[in-house]
């Protein structure tokens, strides 16, 4: 800004242009949400690329620069920045993902889910939370900027990825390539959620991990008959349960050996932090629709478990005969897709190799075993005595009216880790999706009341960052 | 017949005008196994319906009297005679079943599982074993005396159902209903296989029976992000493999406390009939595809292990995302279709009821498990010593030039066990499809060489028994 006083009245004036836009903006984010850019599918490449162009046109429109579609060895990342606050204004990097998951099952969704539907208060669509709708908001945070202030109170970058829920495979050779285009003081990502559905934001600090495989067994050259050869040929579905079953034991621990070596322990005072966070089980528990939370890894609270400790899915099991009625069939094959969330400080790659080895060792004589790498990606924390955690919080306070609270996040944003790794860049992790807003599920949604104080709330974190010099935030 | 010395004549004229109609027979074989008779699917009712009805005006066209389609519960169950033989003649009941295993999946099929093709001397076809087949044989067989003698040498009843391949419900009302249609001095059914592909035919003397479950376990509503919950919500799937993984321990044996209760061991002698009888384990292995064949039981040789002992199999599993790529969900559920083939004297009802309970105990708090009956049938055994012992073997060697060899079959078929409990029914399993030819599995196929043989052996069948008296069948 020309001055520092200008800061209050310009972020007021551009909170105030948000207002007046709503409709406009809802409607436009509507638009976006239509993109079917599923990154899993083969079939809408062409979708994914679309939303990667939609982004580029609209930070064109809003006089960011050198808004760019990269090509990559998958989707497309797209990158921009807006320079001109100057050397001594603090620059920040702002992560968003623009792919989303898959929809199925179809089935399960009360409209179509590349149609968004606006009811209680609610955008119901895939990527309404994970993580369109968050970038969306922060275009128009920009936008609030620019078309009442003429510009931006810090140095803004973009990164946008069009990989994230298939893996990020391309950004780590991306950041590598690109270190000119991202490099920054801190990086802001906005791929989370508020800690409640009540209003309370959140500031995440800790990221899981994760590793995925796909197994396939393959048993007889095709399905055969239960009576005549049940006794004889090795059902590969038992197989595959069986291996399943044995990754585990009865604590809900890994029996893969190595598997906790470099996980680390949770300390006394963060024990201490995570017992202060208000948190009510049994009615989380019933917010899925469970019976009861799981038991789970011992000497640990179930928040503790949710973000801090590793935990073992089968995302996906198939094989033999799923129709009506009964089919006596000896499966030809069968497969399940399998993932584990990492904490600090495990290493994907080892794991991704451990795991695949292990299942390996475990395969029986009588079938054949295929363990294919699906992905993995870093864990990642940032220490909370980071420079940009006053002012995120300030600002997180000032859009919400209420305090944020600290936590980890138990998901997995690849990215963070490899910022860290290749260009020493912390991660603020700023989300905005409602908790309970069925990211990855049928029926997305999120709440009109956390895009609109969410919006708010980026308004005034740039007026905090741009009140700090570059060298304060980065902790010179 | 008219006197005893007319039989063998008789045989051969009949047995020459098989060989006359081959090309007619096999294109009328055809007309039949293009009917979609899949009992497990609830839009082809219409077409098992009209399998009944096509068997109805085959045999009246044949001269049998009483051909009739019976409404039951489920699937029509079709009854006819042939009872002119006078009442000194021994009657035998004949069984087939005329619905067949669904098709799928259907990519694996070569060419269309109901348009047969004819190659290699084999025919390609859903049914074409498996029974519909064999039960076109027995009406050629008929056919082939009534076009020639003008007669049976023997009284005939038949008695074909249309729900064998679903576990076979409501026969056993049936039976118990309809006494007076089945009332005969041995049962010959013919829904087995010879005993090897080289033209060595088996008498059966043994079956095991089934009991078939599906099991569905419920977690969350829907599915849930793997990151935001792994850890606090239980994964339906983990829980299903558990379950699953535990019903049997490292020697697959079942952990089901009270399964092999009422389990009759083997005997010495039997464990060297077994032992006798010629057979390659790993040809056999080969010829399925599979590495190697499964160690299983202790203490029993494959080919026991194949029809003297209990199985556990799952037929079919699934639950989550199965698509390409990555999901990161705990599925809303999982499911699977779970069977055992059972041995004398295990009670089915008793094994249905125990594993259900079982299944149902082991669900934690965490989830809802349904544990779902599915179906369950006897086992069943004939006594090595029964009168039509001698006959069968010797009208088998007849036909296909061999001895046939004696077995016990893995497989199951419910009514053999409900005819011996309502009508103190012995039966002779003399069956004809190629053990290699894909019954519930995809590009099912009978060789013409079994078509041929087969009906030929029935020729003789009927003249073997023919020339015994009713109380010499029955063993008075």
């Amino acid at each position: 800004m020309t001055s520092q006083t200008d800061i209050p009245a310009a972020t007021d004036a551009a909170i105030a242009y948000l207002r007046e836009h709503d409709p406009e903006h809802l409607a436009q984010l509507d638009e976006f949400l239509r993109i079917e850019s599923v990154s899993a599918d083969p079939e809408r490449i062409g979708e994914v690329r679309r939303a990667a162009e939609w982004i580029v046109d609209e930070l064109t429109r809003l006089g960011v620069e050198r808004a760019t579609v990269h090509e990559t060895s998958a989707h497309p990342i797209v990158t921009a920045e807006w320079m001109k606050a100057g050397d001594e204004a603090p620059t920040v990097l702002v992560y968003c993902h623009y792919d989303v998951q898959p929809a199925d099952p179809l089935g399960e969704w009360i409209s179509p889910p590349f149609e968004p539907r606006h009811e209680n208060e609610r955008v119901y669509a895939r990527g309404a939370g994970d993580d369109k709708g968050q970038l969306f908001m922060h275009l128009k945070a920009v936008e609030a900027w620019t078309k009442t202030a003429g510009r931006l109170p810090l140095n803004l970058r973009f990164f946008f990825e069009g990989d994230e829920e298939v893996g990020s495979e391309p950004v780590e050779q991306f950041i590598a390539d690109h270190a000119d285009l991202l490099r920054a003081d801190v990086c802001v990502v906005s791929d989370g959620d508020t800690f409640d559905d009540d209003g309370t934001p959140a500031i995440g600090y800790g990221l899981r991990g994760i590793a995925y495989w796909e197994v396939r067994v393959q048993g007889p050259r095709q399905d055969v008959h239960s009576g005549h050869y049940g006794g004889g040929v090795d059902n590969p579905a038992n197989v595959l349960v069986r291996m399943l079953a044995s990754l585990t034991d009865v604590d809900g621990r890994f029996t893969v050996p190595g598997f906790y070596d470099r996980v680390r322990a949770l300390t006394d005072e963060e024990h201490a932090a995570y017992a202060a966070l208000p948190f009510d089980e049994t009615e989380w528990a019933d917010e899925t629709g469970v019976p009861a939370p799981m038991d789970g890894e011992r000497g640990h609270i179930l928040l503790e478990r949710l973000s801090a400790r590793p935990t073992f899915d089968i995302n996906g099991i198939w094989g033999g005969y799923q129709g009506d009625g009964a089919k006596t069939i000896i499966p030809a094959w069968a497969a399940a897709k399998i993932s584990t969330r990492l904490v600090p400080d495990q290493d994907y790659r080892d794991i991704l190799r451990t795991v695949k080895a292990h299942l390996e060792s475990l395969a029986p004589p009588t079938v054949r075993v295929e363990v294919k790498i699906i992905h993995g990606g870093a864990p990642a924390s940032t220490p909370l005595d980071h420079p940009g955690i006053g002012p995120a919080a300030r600002a997180l306070e000032a859009g919400f009216g209420t305090a944020p609270l600290f936590q980890r996040s138990g998901g997995s944003v690849p990215v963070v880790a490899a910022l860290d790794a290749h260009l020493g860049l912390k991660t603020l992790m700023v989300g905005f999706a409602n908790p309970t807003g069925n990211f990855h599920a049928p029926n997305e949604w999120m709440s009109l009341r956390n895009i609109r104080d969410g919006m708010t709330s980026l308004v005034h974190l740039w007026a905090e960052l741009g009140a700090m010099s570059a060298s304060e935030l980065r902790g010179d």
